[in-house]
Order: structure tokens, then sequence, then C-alpha cells
């Protein structure tokens, strides 16, 4: 079944770091391996996987993303925030992560960020994890086994 | 299986809601929980997901894209059509939606669209329903227990 | 399980041509039908799918990435490669494409590409391919028929 995270973003734009909140939907799920899909139901965020080590690796992003797509423009929409729509369909609304021996196989430098385009809001991200075929047969055979 | 939309696109860039089109792909796959995965098998098209309530939004993320890669520049590829290639590695060519119940688990406002940035043309969508275990496995538990 | 694909990548920003051995993995997967999954666990690198017929296509879109996100820029990341983090989200950590008759079902101009934003260095594809539940209903069936 798929989780649901809450995220309270903290300004207009954020990144904000969900990789040990992803990290235990996939404990939770019990999948040892297959993929882990991350979505984000929003329309004015996204979802993106980059270095967490160093925030500046976030705040660089934000930047670039504002002066390709400033808040200010000469946009139709008018509610105000055609920036965020912009921004979240050039980062994406889904992500997906390996998960290898019920954990996520992140690279060495690697953290699952929601991307706030315009915030501060409460954020919904949606986790998913689908179990490869070996997990599977592994499951119902287990399930099996146990009926007589 | 897979199933496939066909989708006439209306102009040189265009953003085609197929919301409806994919929700039906979902209901015919008979899968109750899982992942929706949208595929657009071309080089100048992609896939994105975003406001579909005010048309808008989706001028101004195509405008924006112009601004950023525009159809006439210095480009080295000889057809022409450089900015449409350029535009479908921004946006993507997959997306991946949770499906719950049996429907798209989209967000209040989202809704999926096919990006143009090469027509008008006839483009296709292949639409990849894949079941989480839980489905799985009541699936098969219904069949074999349908077989004496 | 998940197969992984090692790519010397050639230059600082590079389009790396990885279709055909994400092909030979779907093969050894023994999936006939599902979706293949592309991720790069690196946070300088991305995973893109265009054509691949004309290497010019390859070389605009590195060449716009560059114009909208030069390397030496205002970056607060201090290691040089800040730009590079940039492309990795804007081009995204994976891709996901359908399996069909046990074969990648790509449009028939496109390749799969790992982008290098930071290289040349040694650099890792992680690909795993999910089968579709009717595979797996056939696999499972096939397995429990073979055990008396």
């Amino acid at each position: 079944m798929a989780s649901r995270i809450s995220v309270l973003t903290r300004a207009k734009t954020a990144l904000e770091d969900i990789t040990n909140r992803v990290g235990e939907a996939v404990r939770r799920s019990g999948v040892d391996e297959g993929i882990c899909h991350i979505y984000v139901p929003h329309t004015t965020a996204g979802v993106t996987i980059n270095e967490h080590a160093d925030p500046d690796v976030g705040r660089d992003i934000l930047a670039k993303l504002e002066a390709l797509v400033p808040a200010r423009g000469n946009y139709r929409h008018v509610e105000g925030n055609a920036d965020g729509h912009i921004k979240a369909s050039l980062v994406g609304s889904s992500q997906a992560v390996p998960v290898e021996k019920g954990r996520l196989a992140l690279g060495r430098w690697q953290g699952i960020f929601l991307c706030e385009f315009d915030g501060p809001r409460d954020r919904t991200v949606v986790v998913q994890v689908i179990p490869s075929a070996a997990t599977r047969a592994s499951q119902l055979l287990e399930r099996e086994s146990g009926q007589p």
C-alpha cells in the first residue's frame, strides 16, 4: 500500500530533505528488492534527487531555477505562482529509486528532496514501493506454504 | 499489457491533456493498486504533470521553454527541430503516477499532458500499469482458487 | 535482480549512449513485459532519452544546458561543480521505459544516454526490470507447476 509523508515547507522556495522518511516507508513496505516511487501530488512542487551533504547545492539549484524562471515575469496565469508551475515541470513530479536488500539504493551523496516552489505550505509526498519478481515469487510461495 | 493512446497535436508546441485517456487505460488494466507509467516514444515530445484547471499554466510553461530554448538558435542538428529535442530532455519522456483503488492518485489540480515540441503531428503515448504486491498476491490467489 | 553498468565518461560533459547495454540487461532479466528503470546513483550525472541517430542532437542538448547553467557562475557550493548538480536535477536521475516482448519499447529514434556533467569519470548505471502482472502470474504458475 502507498505511504503518505507530510512535509511543512519553510519558505517560498525550498528543498526539504525527505530521504530518511522515504527510507522508513521502504522498510515498512517489507519489500526486499524492487523500485521505490516518490510522487508529489501538487502542481507547484516537485521531487529531485541530489547531494544532501552540502546544503549549498540545494541553494544553488533554487537560485538557478529562480534566475531562469523568475517569480515576477510576464506570465498569463493570474494566481501569481506561474513560476512555481514551470519549475515543477522542469524538475518533475516523480522520481524512482531502486530498492536492494530492503533499502533505497541511493548513491553515496544522494538524498531525496521535496522541491517547494510556492510555499510555505503543507505538502504531501506519496511513496509506493513495487517489488521485483523475485521478491513477489518468494512472498507468494511463503504465503502459500503457510496455507494448508 | 501496455495500452497505446494516439494524440493528434494541434501546433508546433502544445500541451495536450491526456488525463482522461490515461485514466481509462488504468481502468482497463484492472489494477487496483500500483503504478501507472506514461511513456512517450518520441524524441521531440515529452510528458509532464501540471495544473489542468487553467490552460494559461500550460501556455506559461510553453512560453518559458521557448524563451530558454528558442526554435531559432545556433544549433548543430540540421533538421531545424533541435529546440524540440532539448525541450524533450528538460521535461522528460516518462512520468509515473500511483494507482489507488483502481484510479490515478493525482492531486486535486493535476492533469497529465503530452508535450508537443515539434508538431503538429500524430503522437503515441504508451501506458503501462504495474500492480503492487498486494494486488498481485490477491489476483494470483483468486486465479489459483478458481483452478481445482 | 538489479544489474549494474559501468560507464567511463570521456569529457567534462558528455552524453554516453547506453541503449545496447540496457537492452542486454533487459534480456538477462528474462522479463517479457513490464518496465525497465534506469537509475544513476550520482549527483552530477543524469539519464535522458533522446535521438541517437545524429550525435549533433546530444551536442545541442549539452551546449544549451551549458548556456543556461554555465560551469563558471556565482555559485555557493565550493567544489566547483555546482553546474553539474543543477544540470543533474534538470535532466533527472532516472528514466523508465516499457518492456514488451522481452525488449525495450523505445521509439524508432530513441536511445538511452548517461548524462555526464562533471567528468571524465567512472560512472555506474543501475538497471532494474519490473515485470507486469501477466508476466508474474505466468512465471509463478510455471514455477508452481514444476513443484509437485
